[in-house]
């Protein structure tokens, strides 16, 4: 609404739990990459806290909030010492792991087209700015990590569509002028729900049609 | 001229068009690393709007254009979607292709440098950022598939040398008072005939001299 | 003190010492990994800057100081000129350039953090970014090269630590009022003969524990 201003979109504990969740999963990328505890913790606080970074550099929200609140960047931290010293265990509780992982998908689509919006940008821009805040993190551990970002491979389980319809009702509640807390939440369900059933049915996105088939196959 | 505003460097319907033929660059690598429809558009989106992406924050110019003109966001999706449905058509006129993406070059280093000036920096600044503009739409493609930019292989024709000469031409013409938009134009197609003439007699840069050869070859 | 106003935190001469080291270490990559001679330009211009570049976008000192500063920019080209003709005695002398990159490590570490701290981060804030300074440019270097980053890497001798040591130096001197160029110099020494005795002995720092350990080993 005021630009310039720091404005709360989700409420701070979400948040937190978001980061919590989204920080797990750079962590145990990480110890999977062999890196030690300072790539741990670094590759942590990247997935957690990049997607929300690249938004506030986008609407020039500076400096962003993940380096101006303190419980924003020690979060990562407390996630990269769990997996550092409980890594079998948390690896063990993968399918868990994966259903926070869907909550935070969830919350961070709904928070970030919302921010973005309230900083003066159009529907379409919000909710492409809210789906990248949601999957920005994700693609920059990838990245960093060296591997193709998981988000762009057939080979997974949709992960961008869920996004993309949470953020979607978002800017649709806006235009109706029904966005309010229980219209946030719902979106942040549908987004989480479906995430799930995405996981749970393997549901997937098709390739390039009439690809020349076996020459790309093990690309 | 007024920093903080948006000004148009050149026409919309060149932009669109330079857009447009980075995105269908990027939509092939996606197809040929057999990413699903939805890395299509991400890697079309990524390589027509990243470069200026890069200069609109660099500049400060934000919420960078890429997020505040329909137009620019809708025209690499509709890249997408030709390269999904026609994939092996759009291969086969890759010739084509690389002509439009020289075009592309050529349009992107002249705005970009223009922008850049007009926003305050220094003429060697400008020009930098404008060969910036004009390649990092590129790198960020190649950065995001997981391979190394061919901007920086050898083995690759020259792509970077047509872009610094347009821009170079653009701040020569800054510097004599002289730019308007004949001599941008002019500066466009300078950059644009010698990326063609380079793809065309395949003219390479040197690597370092004295590299101790063998080990280093296979890399 | 002034947000939005260049302050120069380091004596100009210093700063341009470390963006040299690091721009060869950029260049000496690059010539490894085989690119010609601009992305041996591109990759001293990076390596050197990149740092810098994240820091000045996050706290908003646009443009950063990568583009208004001619020495900046040029210094990392005279890197590259030297290790394109001279590239077997720059490999010679690799000890001397990892003592100067220690030495950018050091200057890097402080400078980045209290100009963060200038620009209003909090403490915590300031030496996080102050550490991003130092080492980013070498991340981007590795992630431009397809490379996993050396920062990440377990085989690697300690880099984050020294760094991380000398912002925290800078903070502790903030908090109690006595940063000045003694207090600032000695932060800086103190990361600098960290790394230097890191590189010494091999000091590195451990893996999660309990990882499940065969399968992971050659990841």
């Amino acid at each position: 609404m005021f630009a310039g201003q720091n404005i709360r979109v989700s409420p701070y504990p979400l948040d937190l739990i978001g980061i919590f969740v989204f920080a797990i999963s750079g962590a145990l990328l990480a110890v999977r990459k062999n890196f030690d505890i300072f790539g741990i913790a670094v590759l942590a606080e990247v997935t957690a806290l990049g997607g929300g970074l690249f938004r506030d550099l986008i609407i020039g929200a500076v400096p962003p909030a993940a380096f101006t609140d303190l419980g924003y960047f020690l979060t990562p931290l407390l996630a990269a010492l769990l997996v550092f010293f409980l890594h079998p265990h948390v690896e063990r509780i993968q399918t868990g792991v994966n259903v926070f992982d869907a909550a935070g998908l969830g919350l961070f689509c709904v928070a970030g087209t919302t921010k973005a919006y309230e900083y003066g940008l159009g529907l379409t821009a919000s909710a492409t700015l809210g789906l990248a805040t949601a999957v920005g993190g994700g693609v920059l551990r990838d990245v960093l990590a060296n591997e193709v970002p998981s988000l762009l491979r057939w080979d997974r389980d949709l992960y961008a569509v869920p996004a993309m319809v949470g953020s979607g009702l978002v800017v649709l509640c806006i235009s109706q002028d029904a966005l309010n807390p229980v219209t946030s939440a719902l979106a942040a369900v549908t987004a989480f729900v479906l995430r799930l059933l995405a996981m749970r049915y393997h549901w997937r996105a098709p390739r390039a049609w009439n690809r020349r088939s076996a020459a790309v196959e093990e690309a």
